[in-house]
This record gives C-alpha cells, structure tokens and sequence, in this order.
C-alpha cells in the first residue's frame, strides 16, 4: 500500500511538471522557475538512502530517551507534525532550560549548504550531533553516552546492525547518518507558489503575484533566492551568509535586541564574521513564528518591515507589506504524510536516570 | 486503503477467534479466557466515535499548543509511539516541574471504570480535563484559556464544527469528547498471553504458564483480574480500589516511601480510602517501568517481589520470580499502527507566549 501511495504520488508530480510544460508562462513566472522547490534532496555519496535507513532515523527523530532525562527528542524542537518547529522564540530543553536561538524549521533543511544559525555545521549528520550533547538541549554528557544509551535500549541494535552492517555498528556517526537521511525526507511540496512557477497561473493571487515582483525589486530575492528562498546552491558546507542587522541605525534593532547576538562570530572568533547570519529559507514561513535567530518578532508582517529595514533600508507601504505576505504564505508547502515510528522497548527496565 | 488495512485486520481477528474454538484447551487455558483482552471498548452514549472524531482527537492529544507554553502535549507523559507512559518515575511538566505520581500508560485505559491512580476521574472524558489545568502539568491557567487558544488555531474551529456541529462546538468538553474517542482506539491487541489464551497452545513458554498459574494460586489474580488485568468488569465511575501497601511491616515498604502518598483520601477526605489505589492494568506492564504510584521500583522483577510481600505478605523463589516476570512479558500487545496527524496551523503568527 505505501508502494501503491508513492506510484500515485509520483504520477501526480509527474502530472504537475507536465502541466507546467503545456502552458505558457508569463514573464514573472518565468522569472519564477528558477525559486521552484526540489522534490528530492541530493544525498551525501557516503550516506545513501533507504527504507530501513529512514525508518531508523524516524525512530531516532523522536526518541526522547536520547535526552538525559528521556524528556527532549529532535522532535520536541522540530515538530514534524507541524512547522518543523516549536513555534517558540527559543525552545525548552532539558529541565525547563531556554535556548539562545530559535530553532530553525527542519523542514527543507536538506536544501541548505550549512546548517544551524550561524552554520556551525557543514551537513545534517553533523548538526544531528549537536543538540543530544548541548547542556541546555538534550543535555547528554557525551556522545558515548548516547551510544550507551542507544545499546541499552533492546532493537535499536539489531536495527544498526541491519542498516548500517559492520562489526559495532551502534555508533554517533551511525546514528547521525540515519537521523540526516530522515532528515531528507522532510520536503514540502505543492506550495501555491510551486504550482504557480510550473505553470498554473490561477495558483497565485494577484497581491502575491505582486508581492513577488517587490521582493524582486527591492532586493529580498537576492538573498533570499533559489528553490529554498535561502540563497545560491553551494557546496555542502559552503554557507551563504548575511550581516543581519545590515543598516542598525533604526528603532527595530533596540527594539529587537538584534545585536545582542554576533552570529557566526561566535564560532569563527573573526571580527569580519560579526552579526552573520546564514539566511534562512523563506519556504513555510508563515508556519514557524516567531522570526529572527532570536525570535523576537512575533507577526510577519512585522518580520517583513524589520527585514525591509534592517536589510534594504526600506520603508514598505502597508500594500507593499501584504502583496510580500501573501507571497510568503503562498510558500506553504505540503507537509509529507507520515506513519509514527514504534519505539523499540527493553522489557521490564528503564533507561532513563530517574 | 484505510478501509482495506480495517477489512484485514476484521478479517484475521475473525480468523484468530475461530481458531480458539477449533482447539482443545488446556484447564489453565480455560481459566485463562476470562483474560483476553476485548478488541473493542465500549463507548459512552453520548460520544460515539468517528473517523472524524478520532482524527481530532489524536490531534488534540498531541497539540503541545494545548499547554501554556507550548511545549508539552498530552503525548509528552502519555507517549504512543513507545509504551503509552513516558518511562519515567514521574512525569515533567511545564518549566522542568516534577509531577506528583507516575503517568500510568494510556493504552487500554479505556477499558478503566475510573481514571487517575486515585481514581479523581470517572470517565476518559473527565481525565482529559485535568492535567491541561494542572500547574505542574500542563499549565493552562483555566478551561477557559483553553477553549481561547483553540479558537486562536486556525483550522480547529471547522473541524470541532464538522464533529460537533451546533453554535459554538468549540468547548472544553468537546475538547474532551474527541481526546477520549482518540483514546478509546488505543488497544493492544495479540499478546503472547492472548494467542496462548485464544488457543494457541505454543504462543506462552512454560515458565509463563507456570507464573499464570502461581498468579492464581497466591491470589495476584484476585486484584489483578479480567481483560485488562485490572479488576472486574464495573460501571464507569465505579472504581476497583486496593490498599498498598497492605502489608506495610517489611522493609520494602521505607525504602520506597510507599506511606508518602495517601492516595485516594486525598480526593475523598475519607480516613476509610487512606492509601487506596486503584488496580493498574498489568497490560503491556514490561513495558512501563517504573513502577507503582510514585514509579520509585525500577525493574519489573523487584516490582513483583514487591507486590507478593506488600499484597499477600509472600516471600516469592527467584524462579517463581522469573516465572511471573515472563508472564507479565507475555502481556506485551501490539502498539497500534498510526498515521501522525497534521496540527493545523494559524499563519503568520505563534499562539502560544513567548
């Protein structure tokens, strides 16, 4: 039956870029092609996908007994069933702590040349590691401690030992390897926006339809391009990065506390890297408020004022402000149906510390 | 394809219970019908279920949004891609907050006269209500408040109309409603114990039968009986109490602080229902440690050493021990299939402060 799913949702794809083809676009959305979403994400050649592969990951993805105290799982910050986040201006880890930023959607992710905010990873597998170890997330003492836990934990290994072969497969690596191939998985097809640049003209409003030419016009687009809204395709762990706030003299900034963080700075420790900010995808923004490394912006409205602003040095009319809107809600995409992983369970014991 | 996965699964239950008949059963497999797990809960007559329904529900019970800071959902503590429990001595509410008991599994509490370890809850529904409001919990600061964010979630109203119909459907007891038609779905059917009880002679290992029938001979069974292992078949709201401990002289009992907790005379100010638990179902219980109310007995083995001597003043051989133990296995049911829900979302911002 998932077989019997994938070929209709393949022939349905195959259906909507056909279509495209059959109709002739119009100059803007000619112009639009080159921001139409990827259906699949490339993979690494040492990380190749397959079923058991993602399945393991999914497992993985929301297992909160990869958190010291068996609360916090990657889902708990990147709600899959929802935003790909928590919609929080930062999230809550381990014992009630706040993060420093706001957890970016992990949707589309497997779009992005770095990850993290101040693209501190260069891939998924190496962002996967961070957060089971970060006092204030998951809050493990080290990745050894994770592969312990992992082996307590009755199936997992068979699971490992299926997937990844080998004589000790139960490794950080391992597991950072399935959680990015899940990772993968998590695309959001379909937006208005998609089915407008393939073709459908009746798929974007008017106001959009504007609000796409202004973001081309003023500048946003220069950034913010490509199919994920995040910049140039690069390298993997070639970041496309932004000085953020760009123009500081505005009341946005004070008000936003937007230079109470220096960004990338913090990992390269080189001044010229202060206040960077990889840009992130514009793709389902209207899902995750709050905005900002330190979501700090409640509305996009506002969030498109701040970013005219601090980026362009750009006064928008409130039109102008919802032609931008609508097309940033026409960037909505469909989120994948999916099946809940079963956890695998050692019997008659726990493995969390009580 | 929904439909087709339901006429399989009718189709080999019917084939599960001919096959019962078909057989000779052993006397302990006679005795051991009374046993079986129902496929089925009954339902109130004023909530039916629906396909529909169930689907809010399930989105209800995992919408963090429903607690003050979005971080915890009634999955969080009641977690059904794992044990139906969170695995921990007890649960962590909003802001890091420690809970008061251990969360007892959600699977097959439908099949509960009353609910809660003190039984504060006569329905399904009326559990629903309570740990949203709970300070240490989920932290709503009253049903009210609830009700508001709901209506705040685009996408939620529609559907409490299309379930609910009527003016205003969005209310704290149609919230309620769904969660317990959710909740009702959640059986675990095709336990060893089960297989072995419908007929199938090879299903339990003979260690297990032998803990079957020491479970009967020292009086487990007594408190321990019916489908859900759980006590007598009676009218919802009518609840099956016992006292633990019991037997308070041994040692067990100040070590793992089992007078700290006055259980039921804590709702009833009644002298009479001092430490009065309700019986827990023993369904699925090698997968929820810890044990006991306040989840302070780590392994199932200890668990059951600790019931013998605190229920019926028994001192039990390690291999009587093992015997139970394997019975107790025996009860692992199949965690039913899921597809995740999909939270709608309000676009543009969060709902939830900051």
């Amino acid at each position: 039956m998932t077989y019997f799913r994938e070929i209709v949702l393949s022939l349905w794809v195959l259906s909507q870029t056909t279509a495209a083809y059959s109709r002739a676009l119009t100059p803007l959305q000619n112009a639009a092609k080159a921001f139409i979403l990827p259906l699949k994400a490339s993979e690494p050649s040492d990380n190749p996908a397959s079923r058991a592969k993602i399945e393991l990951g999914k497992q993985l993805f929301f297992d909160p007994r990869l958190s010291k105290d068996g609360t916090v799982s990657c889902n708990s910050c990147h709600n899959v069933m929802a935003s790909g986040s928590d919609n929080r201006a930062v999230s809550v880890g381990i014992n009630g702590q706040r993060g420093g930023r706001s957890a970016p959607t992990v949707f589309n992710a497997a779009f992005l040349s770095v990850q993290f905010w101040d693209g501190r990873a260069a891939t998924l597998e190496d962002q996967a590691k961070g957060p089971l170890v970060n006092p204030i997330e998951m809050g493990m003492p080290s990745h050894d401690a994770v592969v312990a836990r992992l082996r307590e934990i009755d199936g997992y290994s068979d699971q490992f030992q299926k997937v990844f072969g080998g004589k000790d497969p139960v490794t950080i690596d391992n597991l950072a390897k399935a959680v990015a191939v899940y990772e993968r998985t998590l695309i959001t097809p379909n937006s208005a926006f998609d089915r407008w640049a393939r073709g459908d003209g009746g798929a974007l409003s008017a106001s959009a339809q504007r609000g796409f030419s202004k973001m081309n016009e003023i500048g946003c687009t220069s950034c913010h391009s490509g199919g994920g809204f995040s910049g140039p395709a690069l390298p993997t762990g070639t970041g496309f990065y932004q000085k953020f706030p760009t123009f500081a003299e505005n009341d946005y900034v004070k008000k936003y506390d937007f230079l109470g963080d220096e960004g990338r700075k913090n990992v390269t420790k080189n001044e010229a890297d202060a206040h960077m900010f990889r840009v992130p995808t514009l793709r389902n923004v209207a899902m995750t408020a709050p905005y900002f490394h330190n979501g700090s912006v409640g509305s996009l409205q506002e969030a498109i004022r701040v970013m005219a602003k601090t980026q362009l040095n750009k006064n928008l009319t409130t039109d102008e402000v919802n032609d931008i809107y609508n097309l940033l809600v026409s960037l909505t995409g469909t989120i994948p149906e999916q099946t809940m992983p079963k956890l695998s369970q050692t019997l008659g014991t726990t493995v969390t510390p009580q």
